[in-house]
């Protein structure tokens, strides 16, 4: 890999390809610039012992985000700077924020992938493939419930939804199957995106080919008569829907801006799945460089713990560091002293130096570095610096991080500099790889997931106990009784809070901590608990960003 | 271009790009099989005086298919075969029925495209890219209505609709907007099959980027309080449309089981859309080879008498020879003394010589003769010949031909043999555009809506006149003041006969021309006259493909 010292020209995928020493067929051209990995190709390539598996989470974040897609492509391309082979890997981003707020997800600034608009779109197609799959589920269901084949379905026990990669706050609760229409049932249901499907779950979780089909098969979406789960295996389904993802499964090869290699696979929601890329484009990874940095969603309570106690155990995979991003501004607003309004300046308080205030919420990120440890993983603080940060606060942090365990704390400079404002950090986590690592899960899958709820509850957010809705009670009984209470438990709640409530800033305690409703994702092969609600399908705002995106003559993006 | 005597094993996308005499970076790779052209390739490439342009058509299809894309490819497979430089344009397939009863439209037998299965799902992403568009524009469009943004918008007006490419019943009459929520006004709505959005047929029609986004921005999705149109321009939608699209506008460059090359592009439906393959990949075949092959949808009366008075008029297209494909089976069938019933066997007398059922039925072959020689074209008959098809039958159908007209007969084998069942015709069509052809199209775009659908009921389809109902009068008269009265009319009417009703087979006479509403793709530019019912969102039967359909551990899929 070169050493680049600036963004420059993305070269072709089979030069990426090449240097990342892959045979002529490894890679599947998908345009000049994007590549998927020939299938099975991460059982097939050499095991590479000694390759590095490094995190990248970050503090509880803020509205304003905390750049850890940023930091994730910085550090990579970091490393590729200090001569290390090196790879990231990490979620595609979900076309819908692209068209209404938040923007895209393929990093910014000097940090950025390549093709950067593709990715932000359509990409390789593998978001679409989800959604074809997941409807297609949803209309042969529907024409199965109607004709009344068998397994006989209970039309009342529907629960498969329907996908969408479009912020479309309409479609999330609808009435369908109008008219006299022999295929389709009359009923309320509803579209999520397309990231929050179960089919995206599964996804980002599989192994092989083989056991996407089966993961597929074993997706609930309906009861029987008897109250028996009806799985798209017993209407025949989902073969179909493997046909669909045959080429989806294939992690799909793209470039930095200073065009060292990236990974960007399948992109399941943090909250109500996991939060993490796949775990096929990390095996492969894994066998291709020596450093492979993956990035998990929200914070450290939410998709690094998932990727620990879900994905890791799936794939096999035991991480060596942990990077946690954070930014003076996120850590003043822990405080709980700064009000943050949408669309309104922000406060300018949290932009001038007030040590007080980032004293008090760097508790946040104390308890951050406390919830790696508990994993058995050395932590690395990556704070991700912008151009008016006090050099004082800087300082603090480095300080307060040191005094609580991190094994080395750097300022990352990734989206202003690239690589050259990233050394620090890439250094600092190559110290960290050199330190051994005794990372563990946080819970037996062998307990109850009233067990691992509350283990999660009172050991990694700081909650007294934990409460239980009827409907949660109710549902974990029977979860039990099917034979799915010993599945990880996978929590969705605020990103926002180590805690459910949003406004629970800093480190919360003295709270008990609430599950509504505990649903079941037998294919993705996790029960995922929700404290609080969870929107599935956003809405635009006033002034979408749909509105000043458009194309020019030669068939470039703007706006976007 | 090589000439191969059976199926063969496929070459990779660059090598048909180079056989086809296109540069290194004329066509992208999108897998090892399929690639899109550069943008706006089709003016770049030099002028090919002398290139023939053959639309494959055929006689009023029954439910069994009369093999006309068999027959495309075959055709296009013989042409190379005799040393001709040949391409074949064809619309891309829809997924939907793939997965319920109708199957992959990528040929059949020895007559195939190249990668079938890829061609038959996701292809390139295009069809998904249309409905990203098409749906981003509904969630837009209901944002701007309920939050009541300027320009004002009619609720009770908005005609746009959303798309999927899945055969779901369920979705086509719904409510939407349930729920206490902002972004979304409650009403009754629905879902079309994408090749259904106008979206398809401005895709299909289109011929650059820019006349892309300025037919995106002239899309009517609803009227303002006083009426007046409201476009997705004035919504602000129609550029980030266009960045969704701006790949999928190139044409995909595929290969035929032998080889050859194909264009696959675009796939509108051809009764509430003109239904043919897309103008810019046909304007770049037009430059790359001397005998273009494309493909129009459904009889002469209704996909090829649309690309002679919409297609061709927008592409600045002149075809050089039309090819009826028919078979036996089809002919008897219009006799109209067969019943067919799906689900049961073919009544044994279809597949048995019945010469006078063929000289019943065989007035529909005539009736289409007359539509071809109406646009001033030279006819080539080809009969899709099957196995146990009666000699004697053929030698009928032969003669009967001549007599009629055709400048050419020949059968077709194209399914069972490869190009070497299609070197007749092949040879037949290379003598046919020997001859002068005196393409005109039907009508003068000045003459009003009227007076262009009463044209074509009473000399197209052989109706005594048209009945307007009420609704169909009133949407002339308001497109008419809206100047949009010269815009060619698209007739949406069922495929199976001539005229308006399925069951009149043959050639029907003296029967009225029902029109019971008319409207505007403004987008597309043209107006559409609905003649009856027509699904755009199909259910799926009792056994839908689905159920078959799997992969192995290989990736390959069996059962489609």
């Amino acid at each position: 890999m070169s050493l680049p010292t600036e963004s420059k020209p993305p070269v072709r995928i089979d030069q990426i390809s090449a240097e990342l020493g892959l045979g002529p067929n490894d890679v599947e051209p998908y345009g000049w610039y994007k590549g998927k990995l020939a299938l099975g190709l991460e059982r097939r390539l050499p095991e590479r012992p000694g390759a590095r598996y490094i995190v990248v989470t970050a503090v509880s974040p803020t509205p304003l985000g905390e750049g850890k897609t940023v930091t994730s492509i910085g550090l990579t391309m970091g490393l590729c700077r200090l001569g290390k082979k090196a790879i990231a890997c990490l979620r595609q981003p979900s076309q819908a924020p692209v068209f209404g707020i938040k923007g895209g997800g393929a990093g910014g600034g000097r940090s950025t992938l390549v093709p950067t608009t593709d990715i932000n779109t359509h990409f390789t197609g593998d978001i679409h493939a989800v959604a074809a799959a997941h409807n297609l589920l949803a209309a042969v269901l529907d024409n199965h419930v109607k004709r009344r084949l068998q397994p006989l379905v209970d039309p009342a026990t529907v629960t498969w939804r329907r996908v969408l990669d479009v912020n479309d706050k309409g479609l999330s609760r609808i009435i369908t199957g109008l008219g006299d229409l022999p295929q389709a049932p009359l009923r309320e249901t509803g579209f999520d995106l397309t990231a929050a499907s179960e089919v995206m779950a599964i996804l980002a979780l599989t192994t092989s080919l083989e056991d996407l089909r089966a993961r597929l098969g074993r997706i609930i979406v309906a009861r029987a008569p008897d109250g028996s789960p009806i799985t798209a295996e017993a209407i025949r389904c989902a073969g179909a829907m493997a046909a669909l993802l045959r080429d989806a499964i294939r992690p799909n090869l793209v470039q930095t801006c200073e065009g060292g290699p990236a990974l960007v696979h399948a992109g399941p929601f943090a909250n109500i799945a996991h939060g993490n890329s796949s775990v096929l484009a990390d095996l492969a990874a894994l066998k291709m460089a020596d450093y492979v940095v993956t990035e998990a969603g929200f914070g450290s309570d939410a998709g690094a713990e998932k990727m620990f106690d879900i994905k890791c155990r799936v794939g096999g995979l035991r991480p060596n560091v942990a990077v946690i991003v954070c930014t003076l501004r996120a850590l003043k607003l822990h405080s709980g002293r700064f009000a943050l309004k949408p669309g309104r300046p922000l406060d300018p308080g949290l932009l001038s130096e007030n040590l007080d205030a980032l004293h008090a919420g760097a508790v946040n990120l104390q308890a951050h570095l406390d919830i790696v440890r508990r994993f058995g993983l050395p932590a690395v603080v990556a704070i991700n610096r912008f151009p008016d940060d006090s050099p004082r606060e800087l300082e603090v942090v480095r300080k307060l991080a040191t005094d609580w365990g991190a094994r080395g704390v750097a300022v990352s400079e990734g989206f202003a500099r690239g690589s050259e404002g990233t050394t620090e950090l890439a250094q600092a986590v190559v110290d960290a790889c050199a330190s051994p690592s005794d990372f563990r899960p946080l819970y037996d899958l062998q307990s109850s997931a009233e067990e691992k709820i509350d283990t999660l509850a009172t050991q990694l957010y700081g909650a007294d106990g934990v409460d239980y809705e009827p409907l949660a009670k109710k549902r974990l009984a029977e979860y039990a009784k099917l034979g799915f209470g010993q599945l990880p438990v996978c929590i969705a709640k605020t990103q926002y809070s180590l805690s459910h409530d949003p406004h629970l800033l800093g480190r919360p305690r003295g709270f008990r901590f609430p599950i509504r409703d505990v649903r079941l994702a037998a294919g993705a092969g996790f029960l995922y608990a929700l404290a609080g609600e969870i929107s599935t399908m956003p809405g635009l705002p006033t002034e979408p960003s749909a509105r000043r995106i458009d194309v020019d003559k030669d068939g470039h993006v703007t706006g976007m």
